[in-house]
């Protein structure tokens, strides 16, 4: 089989998704029947691995040999400068969650560069940004995908923007967005059984690894709202930010404060009787609490909170740290489209990282 | 905005599915903001509307037009020939169930044509006409897509194929294919409550509108048989047709000479009892019975037939006639990918139809 066409890669960031991202890259490289990928740039928070004649850096061999032999970051104008005279087109995918680099995916769309990223920053920050990066693409051609930046590699985005591509009239989005939020109440209110204390749910989940180091990341609803932000702009809606709607906030206005994770943690179980009384009351309604978010279209507006469901409602029905989405669209009617499934996680965050890569393959020339 | 592309569509097929595609490929022609649609040709059973200049037919008025004023439908090859002379790119939007224009599929990518559907009948028809299908594609560069071929609109085979193209391992894949099945199940074994008897079940099903006109249809296992043999293939498995391997044909043996629909109906009565100690098993063992399709990847097996789930399994907790399709792969672990919701219906069948094709457009130059 001839190969159709060339195509190099740039990748920043080699954390969890990133180096799963580069082994599920030399898995496609190897696979594809039709595309020559050249790995021509690879960084990470300090280093950079790039040849002045463009030349192919092997994928299987690319993290160590960055960082034996790495040159120093360069700016991300200098980066961005370098990508744009690479004699073929160029994807860059953005492994790292930088706010920095999210503010130059204009430019770099402007550049002709096409970018695929998890990063959730550049889609639910100012919705000046938003425009501003799918108008560069609308007028270069340059493509952006970013799948991963809700539900990891779930399809959650491709089918939404289908819905809408085809003239589905998206009436409501409703889902748990977070795979901690998720465990946390799966554990502290299950649908058979009496569940734990609400701190010691949140002492063990954080054990376990399935909060960040700090539980109050998790808790504030922040990462819930930007996820909708992300699905409500795609909705058609114009929010103009993740902070611009109402975000239930978990961490007790008490302790809002600065104070260390472990005091945080002690002081959270003075809470406790609070959210007892909050299962209690659903369960007095034979119902269960579930922290969700939800975009209603109609209305333009989102949220996110605490509600009430029956227990063998699929988002009472949750297990261990899933997350689960569901479209409610005129042409779905009264039942929904249910996507449920891991929403973290770094081979399957790649997953839609590599799947939005191929997408974009196989539209550019 | 300026146009990037033209191409042609010839539709064929204008019942359930086609009639909801050309109300959504109207919408597409006039929201798409790069790409211009020339409908070119429509053909329904006995009759085809097309103009020798290529000129376009208007798509909001096509079947009005094509029932007054159509030709007298041309033969395939005929068809085939004057879509090939088109001077544009064309893709043809198969809205049948047709297995003689299923079996054309090969010749029609050989002609650089290429091809929507939700047509099964090409894809789990012989292994051979599978092959000779997508080795045309990748010789002459026409694509070929068939989302809605399983579960209509919903992510399946687009999820599918991402896996198996970015190297995640596919282990199993199980669900409830079938609307039909599901509301039967549902209905006669539900998770609360006791059900009703399994002949009353399928005759209220077929009033409702849930079964074919003729329930057997549904009963034999054949149309699940069919998705089961498509998603193996995907997943790497030569199947060698819908039925080289084991389906439960729930169509007791006794009543599958030739019968009407009306007398079959009153002699499965004979079989409730049978079917009535299938469910009080299952609830000795605290489960439900559901009518079923998985692959198994490891061992290169499917099958068809009745399994037990407990009550808390996303496959016994179905509602209404929904699908459900669980994707256990390496990269999701233990806990597998859920697809939920409308299997079947017009406007999300033809949702997956435009969908696919919104995607070979984006591809073809």
């Amino acid at each position: 089989m001839s190969i159709d066409k060339e195509v190099s890669i740039a990748v920043v960031g080699a954390g969890g998704v990133g180096s799963c991202f580069l082994q599920q890259l030399a898995y496609i490289s190897k696979n594809h029947p039709k595309v020559r990928f050249h790995l021509t740039y690879v960084a990470i928070i300090d280093k950079a691995l790039y040849h002045k004649d463009f030349s192919d850096i092997d994928i299987d061999t690319a993290l160590s040999t960055l960082e034996a032999s790495g040159r120093p970051l360069p700016t991300l104008d200098v980066a961005v400068d370098y990508l744009a005279s690479i004699p073929r087109k160029v994807v860059f995918v953005d492994n790292t969650s930088s706010q920095g680099i999210a503010e130059a995916y204009p430019e770099i769309l402007r550049r002709g560069i096409s970018i695929v990223t998890p990063n959730k920053k550049a889609f639910s920050g100012t919705y000046e940004l938003w425009q501003q990066i799918f108008d560069a693409s609308l007028s270069t051609g340059a493509l952006v995908y970013h799948e991963s930046s809700v539900g990891a590699g779930m399809p959650i985005i491709s089918t939404l923007k289908e819905m809408v591509e085809t003239g589905d009239k998206v009436l409501r989005i409703e889902g748990v967005f977070s795979g901690t939020m998720s465990y946390l109440f799966n554990s502290f209110a299950p649908i058979a059984g009496t569940g734990g204390r609400w701190s010691e749910e949140v002492r063990r989940a954080r054990s376990l690894g399935f909060t960040e180091p700090d539980p109050r990341d998790d808790l504030n609803g922040l990462d819930i709202a930007r996820k909708l932000t992300i699905l409500g702009r795609l909705a058609g809606l114009p929010i103009a930010s993740a902070t611009s709607f109402s975000v239930q906030n978990l961490i007790p206005e008490e302790l809002r404060g600065t104070m260390d994770t472990e005091e945080f943690l002690q002081k959270l179980a003075d809470h406790d009787d609070k959210m007892e009384l909050l299962k209690t009351e659903a369960e007095a309604a034979n119902k269960v609490v579930r922290f969700v978010g939800s975009v209603e279209v109609a209305t333009g507006t989102a949220s996110v909170g605490l509600k009430w469901y029956n227990r063998s409602h699929p988002i009472a029905n949750l297990q261990g740290s899933d997350n689960i989405i569901s479209f409610y669209t005129e042409r779905y009617g009264l039942k929904p489209l249910i996507i449920r499934g891991a929403g973290a996680g770094g081979h399957v965050t790649a997953m839609g990282v590599s799947g939005d890569l191929l997408k974009i393959v196989s539209q550019i020339v």
